[in-house]
């Protein structure tokens, strides 16, 4: 019997502005990507859905992005490496305190937004993310596009990689995400999104925007927390990979 | 022979803007208050800091302040308890992080600036920082005045408490620093500072502003890292120590 | 016959995290107090809220605060006067700035969250505020409660004030709003809210949660954009009002 | 006899952050580029830098750049054009406001950092930024390099443009900056920049970093603040062109 992960961006909200319901999504999902403060997420926020999450079981792992809070993260910035590197282990270490006191740890690590973008194909600025995990703890797995740079430099480095697709998103014939500037890049319909998940983690197979029948073997699925019916989307894929015979559970013991 | 410990706050440079002289600093204390970026210090910067304290034997305490870069943490907020205390995890464990990444380990913490002063008086404060260090390890040490409330909670909670004087600011009679808004707050001459901390180490007693030779014990002495001459005086400071027989030590093994 | 202005909070969204519907409010209102960027709204986020006011006819105030995004300008921050002043000419400027490339302009100043709250009875940041709006244009009018150490300074410098109360919110007998940390802060029924805008206008009167009657002369009533209902609560606000006969109409002309 | 603009960066200290000496620049420029808060320069530090300006004659522009206080506007951001052209109008009102406050206006704009980079060649951000000045005030000129997409973008818009080179930046054969991460450029002799700045001025020459001679024909001539040695670098700037006959002038009246 075959077994996936779900994971979803969480713990998203700042202060006064709430976004999405974690509380719910953590009913469906096996593993959070709970934000780490560059891009969103505040403290009080970030521990609130590690309890959360510690509550239900959901393993957490440290989405790191850049410091970027009016931009979520979603606009690519020209750093150097060192200075990234330190971010990084910065964003670790903080979500991984809060872990800490709430009984648990991070256990892996998934870049957000315009890095996870970024070092799909960026040599230095994905050899800068994996120098920060191997320096911080060369045991977190991380998670990733397969075929990008980052997992390949991953795996040179000794870090367990993590193989993920987006049901919810749309893909080009090369097998990139759709661009969230253009038409497609985000998909709505929980029936449709459900099929994709099913085919992926059955067949290993995804229809991109343009038609063609993308081969790909991931070892994750990432449904958003962030979009209108977010809930029903997860809700809808869970269901329909549990009802298939497939086992929902997280990739790190 | 007695032994004190030298102290002072570092790693409060922020990008392109540099504060202090934090190698030169670190050749003088034996802990280095490092800042954890709400109030200063980038994490390019607090990696540096910790990699140079490591070099050197300093050890290193989380500087947890205000989330107020504008204000250098300098200025009191009125926050509430539960934000406070996730506020401090995600800083103690952010430059646990960094400090991890260079083979060693955050060893005790210490308030910055408005929190500083807040948690002197302020139970709810004092009683919301003490949560944080204990949720995050209780095995921490905290630093703080002689007589304050934090010192007096972190001690009903069972953290180690570290009593500190600053050398080189003015006291009030009743053993308060004074404002830095007023004048005496801060002192300039070395060989007058040197002076008073050799008074502090060997006869527990500081002159204050008013001219009251008040009573205290400590077991470290904050020299500032950020003042002009600050090297100067740290230098005149343990001269002055070392001279007098005094052992300058780090209050942690 | 008698006239009111109707003023909200709007432009409070910031980034990816949105906060109010801007557009339905300003079906309702007759003034708009448009964040300025430091309690919230990007730049992005208030010039379209400034078009939208534009494009309706409803004034733009600057809905000015203290620098704090995490707290969302909710918490009383201890700064001195010559920092507050410089911080809100500069904030109105900003939202100046983009009125001014939309056609319109700023039309009056009205402070938010805790500075709002801090200037009722704090002299120096009451007059800390005054000294931006009688630096920035003397001509522009403040909006304020009335009996407020702010409205009282303002008056002394020269500036006009418009006195405003709350339909949605819980009055001490005192005349003071109930702490938002406080059960009654806000209320929420549409009918409730409705009844007390129309005994303020109509009869100049507001019952207290403690019960008494407080005699209070507005030229303007607030409410809120953000709570859950907000658009339905203007609504029955601004149909209760003008079914009474009284006209919603702007205090600057 | 010939005359040319001296311009400077300044306004660039951030609270407790002291960078440059502005008080010292403004005795030797005749245009001060102010920053606007987004990559440095607290609202206080304006005021302050814009009323010694004002004191002394100097004509103040808005240095405008990418929201990026830790990276110093140093970091190319990868932002949409709505959102930039916000961004910009929000800065150049902001500075407008304590301009106007202080007796005086923002006479100029000028980019900073990497979004002056950028925008030597990106039509989309140059566009951007074009469009911010037409929409706040079609009668501000602009300072940048010549050849840029920038200026002629300016131009098509029919907004004046001011040429400007760096006396104390190495150029590249082609013209352009050579990279803050790139040997050579900065230059840090006062008396090779002194003829520097004559040889543009008289001549309209400048010497690349490989050797070649440039032709460039400029308006101003940019010294910077913040460097090592930046006020005698600028007193030897202008006294080279004093003494040869140049009168250093605003290029606004």
């Amino acid at each position: 019997m075959r077994t996936i992960d779900l994971n979803a961006d969480l713990g998203e909200s700042f202060g006064r502005w709430v976004l999405g319901d974690d509380e719910a999504m953590l009913e469906l999902v096996s593993s959070a990507n709970v934000a780490c403060g560059f891009h969103a997420g505040d403290p009080l926020t970030l521990l609130r859905t590690v309890k959360a999450a510690v509550a239900r079981g959901v393993r957490i792992g440290a989405q790191v992005g850049y410091r970027d809070l009016a931009g979520f993260g979603r606009r690519y910035i020209d750093m150097e490496s060192a200075e990234l590197t330190a971010e990084i282990i910065y964003q670790i270490g903080a979500l991984d305190g809060l872990a800490r006191s709430a009984g648990t740890r991070v256990r892996y690590v998934k870049p957000h937004g315009a890095l996870y973008n970024t070092i799909v194909s960026d040599n230095v600025q994905a050899a800068a993310v994996v120098a920060a995990v191997v320096a911080y703890d060369p045991g977190l797995p991380v998670l990733g596009p397969p075929g990008s740079a980052f997992l390949r430099l991953a795996a040179e480095a000794g870090l367990a990689g993590v193989r993920e697709a987006f049901a919810d998103r749309g893909y080009t014939a090369t097998g990139t995400l759709v661009s969230r500037r253009l038409p497609g890049a985000v998909l709505h319909d929980p029936d449709e999104i459900a099929s994709r998940a099913a085919d992926l983690v059955r067949h290993g197979i995804l229809r991109a925007v343009s038609g063609e029948t993308l081969t790909i073997s991931v070892d994750s699925i990432c449904v958003h927390g962030d979009t209108p019916g977010a809930v029903a989307i997860a809700r809808a894929v869970r269901d329909r990979l549990v009802d298939g015979g497939v086992t929902v559970r997280a990739f790190v013991g």
